[in-house]
């Protein structure tokens, strides 16, 4: 059992603080002969970074990732993983030499900041420490390799919810992804979306939003029943994602409402001998194993807690007080959760590809 | 890693198919003398059990619990845990006699049939097998043990959706959950439920349903940031629980449509000098620890696929055919899901109390 | 993490105390479609079983192995592994009525009495509760299906010394072990192992034992450096056993006195294209992961605790005692622990075969 | 699970070979509020390191260790574990530029070269990679933090046999093994093994050794029956360093050779209420749990397998060859392994005081 490891066969383990000398993690039990660079990964990391459009947070990281191990040319001369461990860095070069004497006291709410301190009588306060969403950057780090893992998988996700506007699914594109700075699949509600921003982010406020994440390619046959299932491990993985407050797979919590004839995904044989499903309430998953079709996870990320408006609080010394959270922050951190909803999904996939493997003997699928 | 078994330190692993001779588990990492004999774990499965109402299977099993190890008399002579397995069975007893040749042959849609087929190149096709609901009742009986590991705990759970008609939280009472057939706590829209479900019964349908389940006298400091984080293993336990398609804490998706404002759950000292909040957004989880505010957990349950309508689908040799399910079944499975719940969120918290206890030597809470 | 489970992916978890009304385990992430029967685990339960010759204990149990789940028949009918849990168990038929108050305060000198008692504050006293070695029966049972998984392996154990007496390896002749009641490769010497236990036996007295495991036909490349490797997770299954006071692999402690000339095992090309060793120091095991040598392991067992000569020791409430162990109990424990040995051995390579095939796709071996 | 991680609740994870850019651990799962500086760990990285006399290699690394992450000052200013993961990086400073691509070619025997190439498909040839005793540099970084977690613990080695030479048990002093370049308690013996290792290095072989490692101040009741025992995982611990062929606890071996009147420990009251014992052929573990006596454990350290002597050997292509390993290696890779068996005894005993911790609530011990 490890508290800062995800996965089973594919794992990794982050460590690091917000404000510390660096943050990294260590991803294990990779299959061997994958070509990877550093290349790799960084397009990946570089999405994620702040500072990229007035709608997340100024801070400044190069998030320039090092490979430390686990690597080595193979015959040919490509460098590709060697089945040992991979340890990946980032080092930390934005720490704003500052006072955190007074965060240390005060407990903002919404934040981790006094279940830290009350669960280990302790806690880095520099920037959130540990509890930062920084951490998610090695988690898409880690994402990228495993992405590299299961042949022909694709993963992407998109915004599809800020505040009370939710994108039209008639105009629904993934080409629009990266035309905007919302990683948002449909235009028009992407330009809503600017304009709505705008006023939250002047008003010194923020908001939550909902994220999509898909996986095509996903082989038939992925997920251990009974308390492996894909969809529990997903969960478990998007819930884990700093300020994400639910999660739901295919029809989800609409699901709720359905009838069992209106939520039946009826089927039918193709041409080629494949099944063809009519729909995908299932979200690609039954019985906590993937059917072929995609794969379809949507979580919902709660507002910024940091905000400029003034909250009740309580101190370290217990005395009431009240908050205002300066800096540089997200007006919607969902939009960031994204790219770490893709990693986590690509991680999950990862390690129920070796599962499947290991149990069946099969390269995922039939 | 084990595909059948839940929780790290306080853990269980669950065996048997539907129609096998039994159905049993192992609870392992109990903590000694603890009074438990089978009359703490009956109710529990008692509550859970089919055919109590027309609402429910009118399959009949009687569930008797019995444990099999890890218990034995303290020199009162109180029947205790020893620290050692708990090994729980349930013999099955309604196994009707009947030709399962077809039903081999045939993938009802909404059911594992095609995944565990394609997955493991066979399934026990006897009433669902390995995927049946009915190894919930295993879990319910783990959860019995788990209640009584953490000190003034109590967990409480209400159906609080059938298909569009949702509870008035204004009529919240939890006295009312244990008196109509649905666990729903408030009176008035268990009779408006009773309506919808006869004609969804008589319609040879289903419908799905949202559970809700509360966690109350939860210490603060329970859950182990960044990938054991309390919430991120609830996520993990309700979606593990056949037929969920969704989780959420707290305020859950609605929180994306919330301002931080709005969101934030403003804290004042008590007189008591405990922390007192003007609301629970949270859930009762702030970075993946708990805050000693009730926990709060909501999943959807997707409508029984086992319906009388003919629905398309195709065979294992490849034909395409339509199925109707006939037999005994849930009009609402989302109602027997309730016990479950409660029981997932009792394993969780049992196990992260023992987690907590390990690294900091806190009893919980401080 | 489980106390009472072993194994990753294959993976056993036994319950049962050694007078409660069964033991069990339950084998998880075995393979699908093995051809799997109780006659194939009951021969190697039989071997095991006490009574069969006056140099074990006379306890007699029937010890008939039960298949709960996990199989099913496949489309010839033959019943296989469908790759859910597979559940087995044992009843205890031979439990005497005794009374166990005077045992129950009383530590005996050698026993887990003592420790139980302080670690939890209560134990299970009758014929050893948890810690007896009836417990290593479901060993045996899990390590039947085990031998099974892993195609062309071939696991066999002799007792190779009893007290003083060690076997002459120019007689070892593994046709011999199944041909005298000590699981002995070497005839001559099993006739001097009657005698002098006689002796022992008559004397109220026991006497310690080593035991030698080799398996053959282990694939090249099972291990998993650098904490799960062949050799180390060997040892942890061996140190398990009841009893076991040293493990070691290959030339093992007589290794200390070698050179590096000496222990070399010298690798030279076969016609055949396979490496040819000219000998086998290693014991098949290099950097912690297997050459495709016959992996050679052999394990120390301490004498029987229980036995009539008066010892001095303890009660629960702070007595001095002597303590005479009566009852039915092995002059050689050491005797019984052959097949235990054998079917540690057969878990540990079964869980690196699928651990092996997770992370390379490879078959185990290439 | 995860290959390259070492315990359960006190978990560390290594990564890095041997000329990379650095090697590293994570810490995970330590208590908060330990006192830790970089000043904590690097006398016992001092004591392992090479170059610091004629009888180990001369490979000369500062192996100076930072702490990255996990650490924060208290209120007093007093820097403290927080709770999270402590990262541990050590640069690599020594890595010699040298052609590779000859021993890349090569298969050395007694080394894992054949086997990661067999089981990977590539291993990094420099220097052994992954497969390098510089792996152990981190299992000492991570002991040093696994002393400071268990009150009054105390951990001490000694080198006890080198080849043929053992020492003599009655001129052991602790204080002695600081005095002489072999970790030798024996101050006699050490001169013998000083003459007698000139001799082997200057023949350009090589030598085995057994160490013996002590725990003092184990609680009682650490171990988790029955596939967590203490010397379960002891000998796991120790069989996974490298070139360990052999394990004991105890009387180890020789107790094959005891009868049990003669291994019994016999136990007395104390005056203070704890129980005396006659002796420790235990080694203070009885049923796979701590008596409260020293721990002990040995282990044998198989030669150098870099020798000067040539061995014959085959090539990756398929061809015979000779192998003579120059550079600068160790004649006796068992002294440096003396630091390395107490840190893997800290890591063990630290792990179970936490899983003890949990599953009793006891502070370890009651």
């Amino acid at each position: 059992m490890s508290h800062n490891s995800f996965g089973h066969l594919f794992r990794f383990t982050s460590w690091g603080e917000s404000h510390g000398p660096a943050i990294g993690c260590v991803v294990d039990g990779c299959p061997p002969l994958i070509p990877l660079a550093e290349s790799d990964i960084q397009p990946f990391l570089d999405k994620r970074r702040p500072g990229q459009s007035r709608y997340t947070t100024q801070r400044q990281e190069a998030d320039q990732v090092r490979i430390l191990s686990g690597v080595y040319p193979d015959q040919t001369g490509v460098q590709v993983t060697t089945g040992t461990p991979i340890a990946l860095q980032i080092e930390n070069t934005d720490q704003r030499s500052k006072d955190y004497a007074e965060i240390a006291k005060t407990f903002r709410p919404g934040h981790a900041d006094l279940t830290y301190e009350r669960k280990y009588g302790i806690r880095d306060p520099r920037g959130g420490g540990r509890s930062s969403a920084r951490e998610t950057a090695m988690r898409v780090a880690a994402g990228a390799i495993a992405r590299k893992v299961v042949p022909g998988l694709t993963i992407r996700g998109s915004l599809v919810q800020i505040g009370p506007h939710a994108i039209d699914r008639d105009r629904f594109d993934w080409d629009e992804v990266d035309r905007n700075p919302f990683f948002c699949a449909d235009a028009k509600t992407a330009e809503i979306w600017a304009d709505y921003l705008d006023g939250i982010r002047k008003s010194g406020n923020s908001v939550g939003a909902v994220v999509e994440v898909v996986a095509e390619g996903v082989p038939e046959g992925l997920g251990a029943p009974v308390y492996g299932k894909l969809d529990s491990d997903i969960a478990s993985a998007m819930m884990s994602i700093n300020a994400v407050k639910g999660v739901e797979i295919g029809a989800g919590f609409s699901a709720a409402e359905l009838t069992g004839e209106q939520n039946a995904d009826e089927m039918r044989m193709g041409n080629d001998g494949k099944v063809l499903y009519g729909s995908n309430n299932a979200g690609g998953i039954l019985g906590g194993i993937s059917t072929g079709q995609p794969v379809v996870a949507r979580f919902a990320v709660k507002p910024t807690s940091s905000i400029l408006i003034p909250r009740s609080s309580v101190t370290r010394d217990g005395e009431n007080t009240d908050v205002i959270t300066k800096g540089r922050h997200d007006p919607c951190v969902g939009i960031r959760a994204v790219p770490v909803g893709e990693a986590m999904l690509a991680l999950v996939i990862a390690d129920h590809y070796l599962r499947h493997r290991a149990q069946t003997g099969a390269g995922g699928g039939k």
